[in-house]
């Protein structure tokens, strides 16, 4: 069997960059892995996946949100499971819903995840950025459930209950060695909240 | 009756300054306030306050942290209610004991916690800081819950659901009318959080 590799990462450049945006982020997550996230320059990202610094630019604002730009197609995923769910879910199984389809997506990009991760935990900077994500996803997952017809604060109080359940699953998830099942880790979790509230 | 006023703010410079830090923290609120917080400086405040910079710079490291000192006394108090709650508490219980312990204290503080609301509700720098803020307290709240023998992940989720409960309370109580009494509004969203996690 001949397998043709595309060069494209050295190639010429042209004005349509074939994933620029993947390349981007590989690229940045190999250097902030291999030499810390202070140390790396958008100039040597972009060198390394073979783009400019202009390029980069047009996707990524600095080189801070290369982390992060993922992280809206999880929470427009998440978001839009739980508004699509039947009206007759509960509020939190609406979110467990929306969870398990963000978790799934996850699932796929575990390798990812974990690196990135680990970025993340070395550098305070990056965690309250991603502290703030994650807060601003709980507020996003309320007002869903606001046009859902639930009234405050019960929205507010169930959305950040379930993200409290998401980040407990989600840490557990990234530590455990083989191949965890987040979907399931965010059931147990969940599980685990209503337990810890049975009055 | 005669009243005497001793004006300190005024006064000649001694090496021991009464309430420096008090004085320092009522002098910036007045000029976030009123100047807003990004047109206010160190230099300005330890003016109004009487004092100098330098011991400005001796209560706290930079012009945000005047703004959240008070919040470690606020964490102790809870934290330390938790701690002495029964053995026999449920987590969730010895949580609701120390957020009630929390609300007596800012009960008192009405006035300047509505005050420091509102110039933090103008700045997302600050924003960002006070969400860290609670953030930390709900993983101190967790470690008090491990050291009472609640295991993971009960004790983080209910340290994460019981803050989300007091920060839904927190917001209602800065924005009603009249004297709304927190520790009621605390009650009332662990409640509601009770609801909407019953299965």
């Amino acid at each position: 069997m001949t397998v043709t590799v595309i060069a494209y990462h050295r190639g010429p450049m042209t004005r349509w960059e074939p994933n620029a945006s993947g390349r981007l982020t590989d690229a940045a997550l190999e250097l902030y892995s291999e030499h810390g996230y202070g140390a790396t320059t958008v100039a040597e990202i972009a060198a390394c996946a073979g783009l400019t610094e202009r390029t980069y630019f047009r996707y990524f604002a600095d080189k801070r949100e290369v982390l992060f730009a993922g992280a809206e197609q999880l929470r427009n995923l998440i978001a839009g499971t739980v508004q699509d769910a039947p009206a007759s879910a509960t509020p939190l199984d609406a979110l467990a819903a929306g969870l398990r389809a963000g978790a799934a997506m996850l699932q796929q990009r575990r390798a990812l995840s974990i690196r990135r991760q680990a970025i993340i935990a070395a550098n305070p900077e990056l965690q309250e950025r991603e502290l703030i994500k994650l807060s601003s996803w709980a507020a996003t997952l309320a007002d869903v459930l606001r046009r859902r017809g639930t009234p405050e604060p019960a929205a507010s109080l169930a959305a950040e209950a379930a993200m409290a359940a998401f980040r407990v699953a989600f840490a557990r998830w990234i530590d455990a060695p083989g191949e965890p099942q987040l979907g399931e880790m965010i059931g147990e979790s969940l599980a685990q909240l209503r337990a810890v509230t049975a009055a």
